[in-house]
């Protein structure tokens, strides 16, 4: 499975694969796909750089990535004091009140909450950089867009190729132009924040609207037979999140979590704004159907909802209250049904994908 | 582009297309797919009689086939007054203020709309299949679920394969059970009724669910390269509705929709109850945001909708009223951006079917 881009990262499959653990992208990369690191949850540089080193040591010497969340618009001077500020009490009080019905505890005192807004801001994600541009990255992705053009000019410096996510054709030419390297282009059914175009149309339109750069098809592939659609689509590479949850190198913290993501079917998710504010895939659960509910206050715009929730998310994660408990996942949950190690989902990937050529071809009459 | 399935039915290309002008459905029989023709406007037996002889006469002694639109339940002994009598006084204000604030005229009196409820209604669908029947169709089409056992029956006794529209695996596996012979796994990306699980995912699915009975993908199809990746998944064939819209072949009785529909990009359509009272794609106007929006009286339940806004819609058409003017079609409408003949369609549908071949042998090594 390779492709000119696949070529130029001297990686052996053109399979990119997006995780939040260092375990799960070291086994990626091992298994010759491109495992690439998020780092938004990092807020302290100094661990991200002990996570970097580990992957470092256990990719085996493949290829790695980076993928940060830099926005595309720089908010100046404003503190998280001045945007928890910005929230209604009637809001705070309906986050109060949906955790008082299912009985969800407190954090004991000086729990921090796991998720923060610092981490969406431009100076974390610069100084994630200031780490990240250390180690020998292949290619640095950001979810918001494309970064700003001296981010731009420093990865390639240090011959780091750019990707930027897009969930439109207009979005994906905006990237191109701004100078990025690689387009992902995230259909309607992928998790996390996703458009509502869906990959089969919008792949196509991507690859149209920015060529000669490559696009990574993001959106619904799990399997061997939806990498050869996308290929097929003129993707240059897929880029898979999703499959990686239940993999046994994934830390999902929570055995309630990984029971629900095996359980769950491919309409079992929900793209909603109750996690951060704007659309984002995820499972469907009494929580985001609070939040969905005309009858209730409705979301707030990000970064309130995100900073809103932060808390409660802990709590609920902590504690494992199952009605509420969610996580990011695409449609393609409804295929997760057993953990298996990132080599086991490469091997049935690669074996499936040579299947589906073969069919095409019978079909083709080759 | 040869399956079994399209072995079987003698097709040359294993592309079927739905559509409601005969012309239409004739033009791709001839191209070499399987012309559908959409039965749901003929309320009269005569007029489907008439138009049926045209297709039979123009086909070209090739293969062609009905859709009719029959629904799962029936209801006994339900006449339209019973069904206009349901509907709030305040919903039939909310339609004429709206036609009044855009200056909709009157239709002419003793001018019909366009469309009845009666369509819809299983005697309908029954008296067209007395008629469809003493034709040589090769296919029979649900789009509500699957027909009664005894249609299945009758078709069966005809040589008629049976296929029924579904929006997830759950659904595909209860139309195998009921005993027809392909399932049309319908995308949300596709035009009219659908479901939320998009195409990428649902194809894999439908074929797992109800292997080894043959699936055809539907939505977000209009191009080469996505009848290659929808085979790719695994389905047999591929169902095509909206790009006829804009073939030359079209009846739309609208300049002002056809120009709409080439103008339209992929965002521009909506899922919205706005037509029927069951989620249908279709071009999003002021007419879907007026009935989608959260402030005004929301959308009734199937059939209700339908009957409530059947003569605005008519209006709306008959003087093109261009902010409320839409039709159903699916996302693949961005990429439907000239007039062309039905045959110019499939030429460039199987070269570029030809040319993703290529191109994925490479990625493959082959």
């Amino acid at each position: 499975m390779q492709t000119e881009l696949s070529k130029k990262l001297g990686i052996e499959h053109a399979v990119f694969g997006f995780t939040p653990f260092p375990a799960v992208a070291a086994a990626i990369s091992r298994a010759g796909g491109l495992g690439v690191l998020g780092a938004v949850r990092y807020t302290a540089p100094d661990e991200l750089q002990r996570d970097l080193d580990w992957l470092h040591e256990h990719a085996g010497g493949r290829p790695y990535g980076l993928d940060v969340v830099m926005p595309a618009k720089k908010v100046e001077g404003v503190t998280e004091a001045d945007v928890e500020a910005m929230i209604p009490e009637s809001h705070r009080q309906f986050v109060t009140d949906t955790l008082a019905k299912y009985g969800v505890p407190e954090l004991a005192q000086g729990e921090a909450s796991g998720w923060r807004i610092t981490g969406w801001m431009e100076q974390v994600a610069r100084n994630q950089l200031d780490v990240a541009f250390d180690y020998p990255i292949k290619l640095l992705a950001n979810a918001l867009g494309s970064p700003p053009a001296d981010v731009i000019a420093r990865a390639h410096e240090h011959d780091v190729l750019v990707a930027a996510l897009a969930g439109s054709a207009r979005h994906a030419r905006k990237h191109a132009e701004a100078g990025i390297d690689i387009v992902v282009a995230q259909g309607y059914e992928a998790g996390g924040h996703t458009g509502e175009i869906a990959s089969m149309v919008l792949t196509p339109e991507a690859v149209e609207a920015v060529d000669p750069l490559p696009v990574l098809a993001a959106g619904g592939i799990g399997s061997g037979q939806q990498v050869a659609a996308a290929l097929a689509l003129g993707a240059q590479g897929v880029w898979l999140g999703s499959v990686w949850l239940t993999t046994t190198e994934a830390d999902m913290h929570s055995p309630a979590v990984t029971r629900k993501l095996l359980a769950a079917g491919s309409g079992d998710t929900v793209r909603s704004r109750a996690l951060t504010g704007k659309p984002a895939r995820q499972l469907r659960t009494e929580w985001t159907d609070a939040w969905d509910d005309p009858a209730g206050p409705g979301t707030l715009p990000m970064p309130l909802q995100g900073l809103l929730v932060a808390e409660a998310v802990s709590r609920i994660q902590k504690y494992e209250v199952e009605p509420l408990l969610g996580t990011p996942v695409g449609q393609i949950v409804g295929r997760m049904n057993e953990e298996r190690s990132v080599q086991a989902v490469f091997d049935e990937l690669t074996r499936d994908f040579e299947k589906a050529i073969d069919r095409i071809n019978r079909i083709a009459g080759r």
